[in-house]
């Protein structure tokens, strides 16, 4: 077969397919409008641009000067908009020496974590109230699925490093006492939904800007 | 570990979390918008209240001054624009004394019916025509597959209510009688795909508001 | 056309679809199998029957004559099989006059919540740590997204009493106190990861059972 | 590149890779065991072989002697295994002159049809009740969305042939006439819930082989 | 009953229905807006008419005067508005004596081929490696699961015509042969991820009109 | 409120909820039974435990010492079965200098590359055929959506080391060159469907191991 023959049909068959161009292979969001129940509507596909699935913004290390001595850094859709629609995020946590990411859930994804560095004590409870628990070196992975309570405390002797991702571009993420002591829920309620006592939770809403 | 040093810490890991906020925990519909296959986009969070998750609609009884002596009250998402995107919605069923809710499918979710008062003769058929029924008393439960045709007939002495919920948020509702002989679909096409004979199609198109 | 060749095509019809008998309209679980990642595989179809569909569990009032005043009484696919792989279960909960269902999470399912009797005050907490709650009476509804933890209490001067539906078959259930005291995770752990300091979780973990 | 060097490299490669070898492409239902939510379990893979992808089944035309002068030959699971958890399976439909698939739905999946030969007029009915219909040639497709009532009728002169798709490997099929009146349904209840008269429904109970 | 009094009755129920009308029982695309992870926002279903689920563009035959001798018609949502949110699409296939479909993918769906007319040889290839391929006949259906390699070539004397569902409303289309020779990939980097020789590249990047 | 007191209610409400244990928080994967369209079925809860949801098998680098220079160390159900059901998976990819990981898509899921150390030029191409590729540095990410050619190659001067995770358990590997050559599939087959010439294939199938 010769070239310019192959050529010549090649063309043609290209030509043909030039509809096809809209397919979505994905949908990056485009964050001025508004979100839907699968996610954000996409970007016009003539201004995407490999950026648009790349992200740096995990390079750098979070700022653990403060009194977890810990920090985390997403890449969700908000704010690496090209996970919309792909069923993934990620996200670095940072754990100085003696650093805890505190008992948290992610109401919308599994979460995977990866320790790059250093070692961490991670866990989680399932609704049996049972507790899984382990000290993780460099290289090990931990699941925490979704929904669950889980924690992760540095328990080396130097700075830690993860990285973690999720089964969702929008996991969320519930902080247990900041949903609890940061806001205006009364202090009655929260009394009676934790078996708490008031003098405790008025001490952790003062520490936590909460009032009421 | 004092609370001052407590708090600046905690105040950054706010700070520094702040930008979650958008994360998706729910999207209530913007009806105003047009609708997607997964379902409307979401109300701005900001404009969110309370309100937004709380329906009253479903306090009041049903008129069931007519001759089928029944009514059903949805709180879908047309209703009730809190429900979009969570996979659920919700109706009542008021049955008067000799109150029927007719042959019936919800193309788009099953369905799952709680007696709250009365007796209530409910069942459906499945696609080998098996028919599942059963009288059903106060706090009984049960299951409509999505798609079966179904029914509730009243067969107490008393006025029944029902409860009944949804796996959507838009279950839909094609009632047999009304697809049928409620519109202007041709009284011959009928007759070929039902069997019924024309002088009953033409009847029964009368009484339901049907032409052709 | 006369009904003596109506029925000897139909019949023929429905010999043809006779092989159809087998398609999945509904899928009761087998409790005896594993499960798997959608539920459990399905009840020999020609063991099924109405019963299957059909539950009495919640007809009669949990017991309330505990300490939290309230009881919750689950239609999941362990207690009811026939909602396997439907998308959608139920529950009743009964709140005696000062009974609390204490902060909790769903982690696989929206709830929807009726009002069936009395007063109850219920709210949620979202992602952004934003409270959402409200007195509900009789007949009201309310939505509690997927994750997000949220309570119930009887706000009223009688007993109350709600049915719950969940967009899951099984929606889970992981309540916050259980979960951090009804067990062995150490209470460094906890205090490391709650802020709570050691006597107040030595102090609940003696009440709820919980060691280390 | 020496190949020999290439080759050495690659058939590492290959070799490392052998443990992904058990990736789910596809799962060929193995009927002999029990149904789940998403479908059979898989055949072992080593025992799956090209036979299980393609299909004969459709290639002859079905027998359209019969008083509706139509059949319908599907290619669902139970037929053809190849197409579980694949989300499609296929139908053809024949229609001798004056040939009527009757009005049906198909509650676990939407249809394509692409006519091959011949004229039909088909048709489906909105859960507003507002009827969709058009007479089709050979080439046209038409789309029935999910869990709606439809219909087919040759309109032509000669016989008719459509090839149909379903958006599930188990679209299930529910022909109204038959899920009325081909069991034991009780004529009182289908008279409830239909507004039939009782000497019409015992007519076509006669008929299509009902009792009760 | 008086059908005066049916009439009324049944009204009545129209009317309390009414408000179901918006319920969504399809989603045609609406091309003009940006489309989202779950597909198109819904043309107003006031605008909606028969012709929006109907498609006429498959009737003709694709042109198959080019060298491969072969052409492919898509109906997806990009030409067909109708599949949106619907889980299926179609296409047809046209090869004159000799012609071929190159080996292909499709990243969002599985696929299911019809042999209308003629002799066709077609095949998948597993990440397992394994090669499935058989000659298929007119009136033989094969499956090629989401992703994987595939092909089709007319292995007959005379022309042949298959009609093609996918279980997706935008399958996609990734021809190998394209992706890596008709575009600015530089030679470079397609020799180093492809094993081929550069002379071969740019031979086929000058065929296909690749640069680089 | 004493604590006996709370003691004996909270005994009472642990109690009533114990039938709740059997909710499906994970499902590890029973390797030794069937696989099903949703992954395998689960574990007896009763025999899982925390190193059930822990893996070191990514700690250790892969083996680079091959032509290719590059290592894919996986972490899919088959090697890690806690991921099964949670909709993510992971592996490792080491590259030596020079080290490339070929052509290639995941049929079965999108895919998310953090760069850990050195350089990485990576890059997808769409079914439109366009190119986005870019060169990596520590701490990007990268997004390669479902199904989709992609490659990574090593572009910097010392060995490379990145972690990718992806949105489904079992995401697949299909790399292009092992699919078309090293199998049985005929030369005469490959040609037609690449544009390649025999005896660049016959070289590469030499070199692959394949024959025909």
């Amino acid at each position: 077969m010769s070239i310019q023959i192959l050529f010549s049909f090649l063309f043609l068959l290209v030509a043909s397919y030039s509809s096809y161009a809209s397919v979505q292979d994905f949908c990056v969001a485009d964050l001025s409008l508004s979100d839907t129940p699968s996610g954000f509507p996409c970007k016009d596909v003539k201004k995407v641009s490999v950026s648009d699935f790349v992200y740096s913004g995990l390079a750098a290390a979070g700022n653990t000067s403060n009194l977890i001595k810990a920090a985390v850094t997403p890449a969700f859709t908000a704010q690496f908009p090209g996970v919309n629609g792909l069923g993934i995020s990620t996200a670095r946590l940072d754990l100085a020496v003696g650093g805890v990411i505190p008992m948290h859930t992610h109401p919308g994804g599994s979460e995977l974590l990866v320790v790059i560095q250093g070692t961490i004590c991670a866990g989680f409870i399932s609704t049996a109230n049972t507790v899984y628990f382990k000290t993780l070196n460099k290289g090990d992975i931990m699941l925490f699925p979704q929904g669950l309570l889980h924690f992760q405390i540095n328990s080396g002797k130097g700075p830690a490093l993860a990285i973690v991702s999720f089964s969702s571009p929008v996991p969320g993420l519930q902080i247990t006492d900041f949903a609890l002591f940061a806001n205006d829920l009364p202090t009655e309620i929260v009394a009676a939904t934790t078996f708490l006592d008031p003098a405790t939770i008025k001490k952790l809403k003062g520490v936590l800007g909460g009032t009421n």
